[in-house]
């Protein structure tokens, strides 16, 4: 079998197919973004689930379904294989029996981006990019630049002035070149485009590009093989971007038509945002397919804090297809989440993963959730990278 | 098999055995260290390395050496089986062709005392203890409130008052009181000891309870397990208290007397100072088996401002047992060492860590180091806690 089972590329909404081996961004098309598709029958007659079980840990345990074409082609820190943990104090006092959470600030860099630039930075390494750009909002410019450096690339990250000072001087302390703009990550996002249509660099922004999304969808993989192959009932996730929701959802996809699965059980997908800058739980409640920009967004969760994501429709599709739902909670409620997630568990959460926690009592005074049913929550970072 | 084969505790000095039954601190006789002993002959009779590597990640998988007697004791916040890196790029710049780095920054609060006080908590709460307390010069103190919290237990913290911030903050985060106090950590710890003399508090503190050690030593059997049971040549340790120094040797003689090891290689442990704070290299460099207090001590590694640690002998034995050496490095030489790795290698280390890549020039210059030999540096900790 090929380390990698990768076949080609396939646009998210004209569907049309593109060639996986060599650099894309969006679809030359219809500029949406691109899905990585693999030979997954080969797959299904002769990779067994158990067998990547036994590998050693990581990410890249799972490599026939990542893009990287060849081992020596892999750039890794050690990403992948974050623990899932039983939260019984915090449930008790919430009142769900079986509440968990996938703890993502167990990656390098401290943050759950770390999956998406291994596989993005080793995949553009190996098709021959040498220097790499990204708009951040704050924790996908620290994973970039660790990457580009392990793989020997040329980083630039540029980053709204007011992101937290820990993020850019992680991004220097390892090598990249930083970027302060004056406004929102769409306005950081804009100067890189410019940046990028003068060439000679690739843009590894969310969505532009088709791997990172593939790494992220490990998380979901790993959900699956830590609850024994029958899925939870209930995921809840952080949207800024809203990529991590999208591949745990594409991976879960890809594990049926493998026939990994036991048991037809599929999570409800809940996306959670900051009342401050709410786009997807606005487009949800007017069941919309598409986001409108928010206007001044605002929160203390900088990942949070993407006035409109680039894979707007992917998300939604996903809080659709799912029996899903979206909610928004106050910065006030964060913070009290994350204190109450801390000194009830002993976890030290982001903002953005405490938001998750934010997000119970509402979906239980909603009667969305209930108290017996096998709720994950993902933490998408340490609580260390916001202290100010 | 029994879930752990703790047997007794021995104390490292006397030699005097004592019940591991019941909360202990130091030796009642010497007041020496205490160590764990676990019936290695019953382990080596019914125990295989093979099935240890089969089971879920974590520490907790090697319970049988490790001292919790029941599963449903076991505090854990997904600690251990972290990477071990190659460093290409920057082995080829020192002239180092088989340089590798474990890397700790990926254990929950981002430092190896996870690893500790997942053990120390873990036991503390089977023997009954309700209350627990710490000096810490800082990452310790964050690694003990988050189990203490994870494990229902009260927690308190003492700390110099010029501790980094974000310590203070982290323990704070995680449900801990926190005490500063003026001066180094050997006056947090006089003050710990008067409270714990009062009563009702246990003591956690570096090498004054036997089962921190035990967590640490875990480091060791992960290093022999990635290296085939075949161990390295050199293993890099910045020493302040210098317990996972003492527990990675411990790892080796137990794994020796599981018949586990493949050939005869024995790494030689170094111990990395700061100029600021190097009692262990000038007790090395006059041959003494014990330390003196260091006077004014200054780095700004802070793990490493620790004027003499109560290991201080389990330290030097290890040095001279395993032919090993001590160095000291400039703050100067960390900061440059610390950009160094993370501009080569895409790591942000602690200034701890940091400090283990600054020695290996000195090393190479003694001649003690060669070029070919399998060399590894613990990184203690992430970076993110030392930002200004």
């Amino acid at each position: 079998m090929r380390y990698s089972l990768l076949t080609h590329l396939e646009c998210s909404r004209c569907h049309r197919h593109w060639d996986s081996g060599k650099l894309q961004n969006v679809c030359p098309d219809c500029q949406s973004p691109l899905l990585a598709r693999y030979d997954l029958p080969a797959a299904r007659a002769e990779l067994q689930r158990e067998s990547i079980a036994a590998r050693p840990r990581g990410m890249n345990r799972w490599h026939e379904l990542l893009p990287v074409q060849t081992p020596e082609n892999v750039v890794t820190l050690g990403e992948g294989d974050t623990p899932l943990l039983n939260l019984p104090h915090l449930g008790a006092a919430i009142g769900l029996s079986r509440l968990m959470l996938k703890d993502e600030s167990l990656n390098p860099t401290g943050t759950f981006k770390a999956r998406g630039q291994a596989a993005a930075i080793s995949r553009a390494k190996e098709l021959g990019a040498q220097q790499v750009i990204i708009p951040t909002a704050g924790n996908a410019g620290g994973a970039m630049a660790a990457y580009a450096s392990r793989a020997g690339l040329v980083a630039r990250v540029y980053m709204p002035a007011d992101t937290p000072h820990s993020n850019m001087q992680e991004c220097r302390a390892v090598g990249a070149g930083v970027v302060l703009v004056e406004g929102l990550i769409s306005d950081a996002a804009r100067a890189v485009s410019e940046v990028v249509r003068q060439g000679g660099w690739f843009d590894v922004s969310t969505f532009k590009e088709p791997y990172r999304l593939e790494g992220k969808k490990v998380m979901g993989y790993e959900l699956a093989e830590a609850f024994a192959w029958d899925l939870p009932d209930v995921i809840i996730y952080p949207a800024g971007g809203g990529m991590g929701l999208v591949a745990i959802w594409k991976a879960f996809a890809e594990l049926e038509e493998l026939g990994w699965l036991n048991g037809p059980n599929r999570p409800r997908m809940v996306a959670v945002q900051a009342a401050g800058c709410a786009p997807v739980v606005r487009a949800f409640e007017a069941g919309e397919m598409t986001n409108t920009f928010w206007e001044n967004a605002g929160t203390i969760a900088s990942g949070l804090r993407v006035p409109k994501s680039y894979g707007d429709r992917l998300m939604m599709e996903t809080l659709y297809q799912s029996h899903g739902t979206a909610v928004a909670v106050s910065d006030e409620q964060i913070r009290a989440a994350q204190l109450q997630l801390g000194q009830s568990e002993g976890i030290f959460a982001a903002p953005e993963g405490a938001a998750t926690v934010a997000a119970l009592p509402v979906l239980l005074e909603r009667g969305w959730l209930k108290n017996d049913e096998r709720v994950v929550l993902l933490n998408t970072g340490t609580g260390l990278k916001y202290l100010p």
